[in-house]
């Protein structure tokens, strides 16, 4: 027989999932209804709200994909592609390279416009890609790349893709309850986020929000979306109108905790939370730096939830990493792609986000005799 | 702002999600770890072996998507197929229908066979259909239609199938851990179910399992997988292997919750299990038997678990349904497509698998003075 789950109480300050607020966890273990009980559609409406305030959106076509943030991605994807379409993809980290896999499965002509790891995009190279590029059907960009840090500007790229009739699609899977993300001021046609990052629920679940533009190129597709599970034709009427059409079995309990994480991010209110984002990460940074951390991502653009940092030198990062976890139960992420075994990825995100955590991580290393500051 | 989450305690005899264990529901609140913590690594392990004992095989290759039940159907399709192939797919009931909507999806020729709804596929029609059938790359049919009630015998067609050279694809998402279900013995190729029937864990993953000869098609394929979240070439080396290579976020709560509800499983004991299943459906019979309902399918291939009935003449189905509801908090399933408003399914599936819900269920309705018996 298999032994009782055990597990230690981490302090999550990766890349996520982060900590869970005590009200989400309940939520969780809350005894299940019904996935077409009035009750539950009734839920699902109340989700939809919270889900357009935190997009910042009137979105009609706003809901929650059942699957983790890399399906929401696909999702928007397959329902926006065409086999033959061209598609302008701006790629300066992992999550850049993952759409482009995906929009190729899409059967769709990519362009890539790419920046060094740990830089942003500039307005310039969108501009020169959609001048190259016959006719675009979207440019899809990463606002935070959880692989590097980087804050990516939209809004002054928005306006270039709309200018050429293009879509705009956008990565917030870090970004989302953490900092601004404007979708209908920034004009964004198709968001997609995930719920373990600065929302601080579990990880399993994809909010996601589609423009009227978007949604008519859904409605004028010419050939049926490759997915059944994500086409969207068949999702929205079991998440709103009058049908509520049964489509699949929604994960219950997942959206019971997701209903308590956006309820506690209203409570907060966004602008509040953005800015204990921001102070946090203004500690952290003062205190790394004092411990002789470098940052890889210029100020400018660092995001202030996931912290992309090289080691002071002579530490070996998986050494640390590990006795961090192994002694302090403290998890902070590695390094993806090129620069796996050279940074540190330390996230401070929605319960994450505080001061005591800055002070965990920083007195750990502190008093540890490994670390060589 | 939202108010709290707030729902009644139901007793769940639909057709899943079934009631949930308290061990279960206490695990979905475990406080998170990371998703590449080596404590939720050595989880994933111990979840893939007791997804194979419960299979009752021992292919390498199981496992569970991070998505419903439906996901894990187009994970089947998508990972073995490929444009142009041809495929036989049973219908005989909505499930069977959706299997081939994602097939053609897939750009796959369909060979349907179909039975009215309520009846087994026969072992001569699948004959028949093998030999008119030029090459066919799988035959596909559904273990227990959820939307009939019908148990469909398997071994005598998996025979069939190989001698034709094809692969044996099954849809087991209600009769998983609720009647026997021998992958191996069976010969069974590809077999995807759902958490939320006799496992009674919350809806929202998808266990798997892919034989070797299933796993050669994956590894010779031309084009690739049209999904990159569903790519079993991607995200089996997540699941195994020395790389545990990060492909995306797994739903860790809702693994937490997997792995204690497959525990009580292995600890009730397969068989003792299935058997409680026959000895509680028994009780049923008779009990509605004697209030006048009539069942849909033969006796002989009656699903245990999923209870199609007619109700005594003279009775409003969804009247007695939303009265059962919200008097009584019984939760039981109405029909589906053709049988919409005339059966319901009751289902008694795991936790929701006692003689004290069946007696909850019948002296409800013997108490109901709208119910004509």
């Amino acid at each position: 027989m298999m032994s009782e789950l055990k597990t230690s109480k981490r302090i999550l300050m990766g890349p996520g999932p982060s900590d869970v607020h005590p009200k989400v966890l309940q939520a969780m273990a809350t005894p299940l209804i019904g996935h077409l009980d009035p009750q539950f559609v009734q839920l699902m409406d109340e989700v939809k709200q919270m889900v357009q305030q935190t997009f910042m959106t009137k979105n009609e076509l706003s809901f929650v994909v059942s699957a983790p943030g890399s399906a929401g991605m696909e999702t928007c994807f397959v329902n926006l592609l065409e086999p033959g379409d061209e598609v302008i993809i701006c790629v300066n980290g992992v999550f850049g390279g993952r759409m482009v896999a995906i929009a190729e499965r899409c059967g769709a002509i990519v362009h890539k416009v790419e920046s060094p790891w740990g830089s942003i995009i500039t307005r310039d190279q969108v501009k020169y890609a959609l001048e190259k590029c016959k006719k675009p059907k979207l440019l899809a960009i990463v606002h935070a790349e959880t692989s590097t840090g980087v804050l990516q500007p939209l809004q002054e790229i928005s306006e270039l893709v709309h200018n050429a009739g293009a879509l705009m699609v956008v990565d917030a899977v870090t970004s989302y309850c953490g900092m601004p993300l404007k979708v209908d001021e920034w004009n964004i046609d198709a968001v997609y986020t995930g719920t373990q990052k600065c929302l601080s629920a579990p990880p399993g679940l994809s909010p996601i929000s589609f423009s009227k533009a978007a949604v008519n190129v859904l409605e004028n597709r010419k050939t049926p979306v490759q997915s059944w599970f994500m086409d969207l034709n068949l999702v929205k009427d079991y998440w709103s109108g009058s049908k509520r059409a049964y489509h699949h079995t929604a994960p219950v309990s997942s959206i019971f905790a997701l209903h308590q994480a956006l309820r506690l991010v209203l409570e907060e209110g966004l602008e509040n939370r953005y800015k204990r984002h921001q102070i946090v990460h203004k500690v952290l940074v003062s205190k790394l730096e004092g411990l002789g951390f470098k940052f890889l991502v210029d100020p400018s653009y660092r995001l202030p939830n996931l912290n992309s940092v090289f080691l002071p030198e002579g530490n070996d990062e998986g050494v640390i990493r590990k006795k961090l976890l192994d002694t302090y139960n403290i998890e902070v992420g590695g390094g993806l792609g090129a620069f796996a075994g050279k940074i540190w990825r330390i996230g401070i995100m929605g319960e994450s986000c505080t001061l005591n955590h800055v002070n965990m991580l920083v007195g750990a290393l502190e008093d540890m005799k490994e670390f060589k500051h």
